[in-house]
């Protein structure tokens, strides 16, 4: 029984009710250690899982979930919340192909209230559920759990302005974790920097600190956490000085969001109150894991890892990745053109942006977890002078579609969006995978709308977007490029004009069997279909549409005259996709030639290697040639 | 010279500059005088424009526009703007086709600072505005004018949260003007509501309400407002209350806003402030013409009116609006159906939700300005076993595309999206267009979207939808609807099968000449034009495909095969719209019929009334028909 754990034990939530403080503090550490074990393997949200454990066990020590609601937001620290709700079984298959996903996902489990993934939703998502319950005359408690970073998004602000309003009983538990100074973006974050200039904060502080330290002093790298654990601090306090007080929501004063024992009497303590209650809890991202703890922002979302050491097992690169042959590219071109601003939101290691930051700090702008006001602002740099590249990933510039409608493109302001992450994204699956970024930017007259194929076309259409006037959206996808070479000097493209990058081996005057326009990352497939299929004695050209706005209409000319089939090829959701407005061309040019439209079907993708998500929707060089052939049989 | 104004001498806010507090105060009353007359006959936003005329006065009298930046929020306030910058002589055209716009439009006047249109968006724009004149070196000021309403939206709390962090100066104006406690919605007016509560704000709203009882005196409506303004305090005080304050935002005292010497005098101030500052000014809606006073919520937007007596001119209605068509079937079905809950952000009466507000009222929702909120709470609800009903116009339902798709879409909730004003709205012109709902609705997995071509078609769709597990969108225009009964009891559709509606008198077994696919409002249209066509020996069948999704894969098979040419007709954006949606399935058919998509070129479309608007982009009967014809011929 020595190497029986009590995690094994735990079967649902109802079992932790079971257990004392000291066993719970000891089941906080067999998780840390299940954690590592499974992300060192697999990947996954390090630092802000091993951070919220004790939360985690807290809340489903006082709760009764599924009949009480716990909502997460973003959902990215919820492992904890996996393994303790009948999950430790299939969490060695986390963020793989079939397995379980990184974020809670209602059709996974009852234990998970909604789709996390996106920041700044839980309140709204948890104050839906108060409404309800108030509404069926219920007596169900919501818990949501949201960081700092998330609770400066807008969206959270509005479900506040209302919680405060209705006061229907809720609590929010607001874990604040934010220890680098660096990563503070707004006056919200600096308002938490004064509370935690208090006392009060600092004495929690200091309890882990003492902890921390006493860590580094052990020699391996995965801590003993939380065994001993002190009592600290007993006041509940209410200071009047948090922000939501004075929006109608009781705060309590910091509590140290790894002391089990205070958590859970602190929650049940507010779940009693007759109102929202903002329990603000402080809590070391990565604890009780020291090289998550030392660099938080690595273990953000890392791959494998070796557990000893905490180093990153990178697998060998045959190619940069698109972000960062962007970085690259943006540096240069704003050394030459100082009017260049880079903007992102809360995603500057992300989106390749950090030596860009570095060269030009005065000329980048971080607006934290916040889309709408990054859009909307790059319209005001732009009316004032600027070329501001937005740079954002396609799933959260969902986010700002009406800005980019009505402050940019309505009003053609200079904007450059560079849309990182287009495309399937991998392991994070349907929340992170951005398939629809080629609908709502062609939707939007004035946008243009580049495709680079590669990292060399992602230089150039980055050269090209500069010198364009009006909005410019160009998409590449998350990851390694082609390895190709990138030129010293970038291109301009003629706008509208694509390029054939492959041409079958035909007597001329003889017609094509197909012609395949592809975008972006799908010219490389195509041109590996186009090779599969010439194997079989099929003709067809490929070519690179680089615009997926303004379509090159005498390419789509070309294609219709010249091949028995015409075929479309792109990255992205095929409803209100370019393929379809490749078919209004055909349609306008009175073509009667077939026509196939291959994309992301019209279903959400989970999760999974890139590779095999794109083979499993045929979108890889076999399931391209073998669409066609098939068409052409 | 009796009848010569001072506002026919002021070319531009230059002018401004050399006038007395004194005349500024006549200049104020002359604008009265003249927003009330156009408005009369063109309607307008009356109620909001005469609160903001001594703003509006001040700044230009302060700052050197366009040098400095003077940023609007909405813009519908902006009516004296215009006439104190050079537009007098077009003010007669207001809103109407060609004609001046209602809002701030850049293309419009190089005083116009950004296309204003949708809430909340000032705050990013003024800060991109300080940021690029920060980085030139500029010493250019920039002033942003919004509603206490619009400050509760998420993107202004984004902008505030960012501008209090940078602290570089520009000036918030923050335009206070809720009256009535009912409108209150969020925590964050009853914060506002407690700042009125002091001492100073009291005394600010007893100035103005002396003048308000003073002009009921008046025998005339429009009132001879702001001519003996007495000077009220004359303190500068900076509150500690002020939420904003804790946010690095130096916050003034309440001042009155139609006091144009205390507006100058602490605006003057305010801009040698090294930082960023909120100059908190109270206002009447609709001050100095009482019927808007009095009634400011009808007087927001409104039509043709006497000037008199403040009555509106309602032109005879040959049909109930599709709105109230809506608010009365949506009643009807929360009578049968206690888990239906109704959802608005801020357009209560807009959206015809007030009759569902009175009877159900626990069972009502209006967030405030507030879509991603709002759509996201719509998730919790539906979570929780309610079934909202979330009713939004279609050009603000933009603002939460990406909660539309994680929220709800992603987790297949049970909620209806209600998007009314869907298609062309008139007088407000390329922000308020519903243009684009079609596309991004389409575009996402797990969606139904149903397009009622007439108001029994409306009343059927959303019993239909209320039947469907997960989420269904139904789009309906703004406007009369087309005059047909609503049935006592609505139908349930099957799903994704359409109806034909015309039929030409063709032999049997013979081939049509067309088959029009038609969606929505544009099913009418299309049967004038099947008509048109049949005068001219054309034989058109005429189907109403009722859902844009998923689409009658029969129906279209069977135009295919039968028609000698396919049209569809949608009153939305072509890139991305149903028709290539229709397009797409005719690809999959392998058919090689001719197929032309009408609908919304990839242009924004201006103001003007409706059927002008269709007209001109051809999608009348005449337009439909003639296009027809000519590709037949």
């Amino acid at each position: 029984m020595d190497d029986q754990r009590i995690l094994d034990m735990v079967k649902s939530p109802a079992d932790l009710k079971l257990l004392s403080n000291e066993e719970l503090s000891i089941l906080a550490q067999e998780i840390r250690e299940e954690i590592v074990t499974v992300t060192s393997r697999n990947g996954g949200h390090v630092a802000s899982s091993l951070g919220a454990v004790e939360i985690i066990l807290a809340v489903h020590s006082v709760l009764n979930c599924p009949h009480d609601r716990f909502v997460f937001d973003v959902g990215h620290q919820a492992y904890a919340h996996k393994l303790v709700t009948g999950r430790l079984g299939q969490f060695a298959t986390l963020r793989r192909y079939g397995g379980m996903s990184g974020f809670p996902k209602p059709s996974e489990s009852p234990y998970d209230s909604h789709p996390s993934g996106h920041a700044s939703d839980s309140l709204s998502v948890a104050l839906g559920y108060a409404r309800a319950r108030d509404l069926r005359g219920d007596n169900q408690k919501v818990v949501a759990l949201i960081g700092d970073a998330a609770l400066a998004g807008g969206m959270a602000f509005e479900a506040l302005n209302q919680i405060g309003f209705i006061r229907t009983p809720m609590v929010i538990i607001l874990n604040d974790n934010e220890m680098a100074i660096s990563r503070n973006t707004g006056a919200l974050m600096r308002h938490l920097g004064r509370m935690r200039a208090s006392s009060q904060y600092r004495q929690v502080r200091d309890n882990l600190q003492e902890r921390m330290e006493h860590s580094n002093e052990a020699t391996v790298a995965l801590l003993n956490f939380g065994r001993n654990m002190k009592e600290s601090m007993k006041q509940f306090v209410l200071p009047r000085t948090m922000i939501y007080e004075q929006m109608g929501i009781l705060c309590t004063a910091p509590i140290d969001g790894h002391d089990i024992a205070q958590m859970k009497e602190t929650l049940q303590m507010v779940l009693e109150t007759d109102g929202p209650v903002l329990m603000h809890v402080v809590t070391k991202k990565g604890a009780g894991y020291s090289p998550a703890a030392n660099d938080p922002e690595t273990f953000h979302g890392v791959g494998p890892y070796n557990v000893a050491t905490g180093e990153i097992k990178k697998k060998p690169a045959s190619a940069p990745t698109y972000t960062s042959v962007f970085g690259d590219a943006l540096v240069r071109e704003a050394h030459t053109d100082a009017s260049i601003v880079a903007m992102t939101a809360a995603m500057k290691g992300g989106t390749g942006l950090a030596k860009f930051a570095e060269e030009f700090p005065s000329r980048f702008i971080d607006t934290g977890i916040t889309e709408e006001h990054a859009v909307g602002m790059a319209s005001g740099l732009a009316f004032g002078g600027m070329k501001p590249v937005v740079t954002l990933y396609s799933t959260f510039l969902q986010r700002a579609v009406d800005q980019l409608i009505v402050n940019n493109a309505l009003a053609n302001a200079n904007v450059v969006f560079a849309i990182d992450r287009a495309g399937l994204v991998g392991d994070d699956g349907p929340t992170h995978h951005g398939v629809f970024d080629l609908v709502y930017t062609r939707m939007v007259p004035n946008m243009r709308v580049l495709t680079p194929s590669d990292e060399a076309e992602l230089a150039s259409a980055l050269h090209t977007a500069l010198t364009l006037n009006g909005p410019v959206a160009i998409r590449y996808p998350r990851g390694e490029a082609e390895g190709v070479p990138v030129p010293e000097l970038p291109c301009v493209f003629e706008e509208g004009v694509s390029r054939v990058v492959y041409e079958p081996s035909v007597a001329v005057e003889s017609v094509l069997d197909a012609t395949i326009l592809a975008f972006g990352r799908m010219v490389g497939r195509s041109v590996g279909a186009a090779k599969l299929l010439a194997g079989q004695g099929l003709q067809v050209r490929v070519v690179d549409m680089r615009w997926a706005k303004p379509l090159d209409a005498v390419a789509i000319a070309e294609a219709a005259t010249s091949s028995r089939l015409v075929v479309t090829v792109e990255e992205g959701a095929l409803a209100g996709g370019v393929g379809e407005g490749v078919l209004a061309e055909l349609a306008k040019l009175e073509s009667r030639v077939p026509a196939i439209t291959l994309g992301i079907p019209d279903q959400f993708i989970p999760q999974g290697s890139v590779d095999v998500l794109l083979s499993s929707i045929g979108l890889d060089a076999d399931g391209i040639a073998s669409t066609v052939a098939e068409r052409l049989r």
